[in-house]
């Protein structure tokens, strides 16, 4: 199959019915049509071919008032599940959603490190099976999975265009060798674009515009606008690790000068930290690539807890970040920003603080609009929810793995 | 009438039919049912409806390739007109175009100044009359006004939301106010928004990204995405003139700090200009607010002429814009970056060789994409063109002024 499923006309409508129904809870046909402005006769043939396929079921009727009582709809929460995966070179996360969105399994560890492609989507797909197995889902109604990974991606050709998370990972067609591991569809997915995805599955209205900032050894981003994730030319935009803040600052690797991601990264945090040594010796930080994401739990968690020498270095990352989503805020013109990722895990309050602060002060539409900002409900898990969210809406109710 | 026109299902569609008809010069009813992926009733349909309503025509058979010869459609580019305006405190623009979005006149002249909104509406109004008499363009085939204005607008209700150009501006009802001087109706939009929307009406290919970055006496910014502006949740995105590049320069007027505007524009420009004399002597520069557009422009022709003193300041003002480009970029995943506007008039090519150069040389994915640079073929008009071409793309066929 193509690594990018185009749906259908018939696809779309049945996924903007089972969201609506997810969303609602219990809802009946004459709600649904009212939400979704399709015809009574269309909401009819849809919901009889969801009940047809276990996915949807009547539940009871809703109190009258006047008419005969409507008759409710619900999901069938346990008819269908989604996995969604995130790798890096740090970390690995995977969830299982079922219907409903909710997370039936969830399980993070050590990420590829220096490993090619096929040993660690081999590992990835062992666990995926335990996981299913562990958790009574049966392989068959598993409608897809949702992989996520950092940097430049050919969606269209499931290839990823960069050395990342190590050389072996360019070009290697990592799609089609998941499917054939796992028999079944997979769907690849930049990092932060799976978070927002994810974040906007778990608000009721689809209309708002989210921004997104998901750090975990780097920083990225993504914006949901007008019911997608923000596409651009080639599904590689919301940079937001490489636009500038400093035009003068240092060469960033990406060739660009005082990018977000090298003045403000956990990089950034943990070399500052190195620089007093008594501080690297209290906290016990390791130091060098490998150890960046520990290295980074450790001061953040030391600076929230208000130790105050960590506490600075985290404030100056947190300025920056600030200063980027303004930047976001006055380009996208959002109606929310969503802090995501492993690195908001332990101090994710001082960055919303910052981020809050920012937005207030110094976004351009700061006096004819309030931008509001908040922490992912999971920041660790955010990416793979996401991920797995994708599918959900992409995939379902037919669980054929075409 | 409401100051947002929500088209209908059959407008768009007839809309859709008469961009490819515009873009195509002369195309049959089977090549639009390719292109548009309409069903060849449909387009039958709406075909027939253009051709009574005079806004297109047949025009001789294609050559068979073995099957009856096809006959040709054509638009009527003289059936219908639109008008666009741009105001500001410095310039106003008016153009009209033709149904084919070709230039049958224009004119620029002072802008509002402090005047208020009723006094110049007024004015736009008597120059509009006067430019349909005088190009012999009768009003009934008039199908309305765009009008383009800089700043936070509330495009829903027609009012600006800022005291821009003067505090008069802010919350008048200029949309309703204009359209009972006209008896057409109008339309509001951003004024760089309405630039890129004229740039794309210029190109064959509707599904290209393109940023735009229009420099008045001010910088903001337009984004060209999946066959629309970008508007996020406001209509108010896309100001880039408000990002920062220097997370500790000066304070904006905006409450940022190192924005674009404040480092690149115009008035930074020309203040560099005064901190030498012999240099605003020897070009007769006259200083000050009003002539903030005129000084600009002597600064740039002599810069473009070779002259090293202004040279340098327009280098340093082309680095900055070249750094937000690539952030628009970086952020919006663009195919192609636009310069439009009376700032680019004289030193454009300067000014694009810079953002030419930090495209190539530190975009986040020069390595797999590269992003074309180009000036507006008319970077005076490009906003009231834009706005034109939006009225020709929304209210045409139908010439009813409702």
């Amino acid at each position: 199959m193509s690594a990018v499923h185009v749906p259908s006309p018939r696809e779309k409508t049945r996924a903007l019915v089972l969201d609506l129904i997810r969303e609602a809870q219990s809802v009946s046909r004459v709600e649904l049509a009212d939400a979704s402005g399709l015809a009574a006769a269309t909401i009819t043939n849809v919901v009889r071919g969801l009940i047809a396929e276990g996915v949807v079921h009547e539940a009871g009727r809703a109190r009258s008032r006047g008419g005969t009582p409507r008759r409710l709809l619900e999901l069938n929460a346990g008819s269908r599940f989604a996995v969604g995966v995130q790798i890096d070179w740090h970390t690995a996360t995977i969830v299982i959603l079922d219907l409903a969105g909710e997370v039936v399994a969830r399980t993070s560890f050590a990420g590829s490190g220096p490993r090619g492609p096929q040993e660690s989507l081999t590992e990835l797909a062992g666990r995926i099976e335990a996981m299913l197995c562990s958790s009574g889902v049966p392989q068959d109604t598993v409608v897809g999975v949702g992989l996520a990974t950092h940097g430049p991606q050919d969606r269209h050709s499931g290839v990823l265009l960069a050395s990342n998370p190590s050389p072996g990972w360019k070009g290697f067609p990592i799609v089609t060798a998941f499917e054939e591991m796992l028999s079944l569809p997979v769907v690849l997915e930049n990092d932060a674009t799976a978070a927002v995805i994810g974040e906007r599955g778990r608000l009721s209205n689809g209309q708002r515009t989210i921004g997104l900032v998901y750090m975990g050894s780097g920083i990225g981003g993504g914006v949901f606008v007008n019911g997608d994730a923000y596409r651009g030319a080639s599904s590689n935009g919301t940079e937001i690790g490489h636009i500038s803040l400093d035009i003068n600052g240092e060469l960033c690797g990406c060739g660009n000068r005082g990018c977000l991601e090298m003045l403000a990264g956990p990089h950034q945090v943990v070399k500052g930290a190195f620089a007093m040594p008594d501080l690297t010796e209290r906290l016990g930080l390791v130091g060098g690539h490998d150890a960046i994401v520990k290295d980074f739990a450790r001061l953040t968690r030391a600076a929230a807890e208000g130790d105050p020498v960590p506490r600075a270095l985290v404030d100056a990352s947190a300025r920056y970040i600030g200063s980027a989503v303004v930047s976001l805020t006055n380009l996208f013109d959002l109606d929310e920003v969503v802090l995501a990722g492993t690195g908001f895990d332990h101090a994710g309050q001082i960055y919303l603080e910052a981020v809050s602060h920012a937005l207030s002060s110094t976004s351009y539409a700061r006096a004819h609009r309030t931008v509001h900002a908040r922490l992912s409900s999971s920041p660790v898990f955010a990416v793979a929810i996401g991920a797995a969210t994708m599918m959900l809406r992409r995939r379902v109710p037919s669980a054929e793995h075409s």
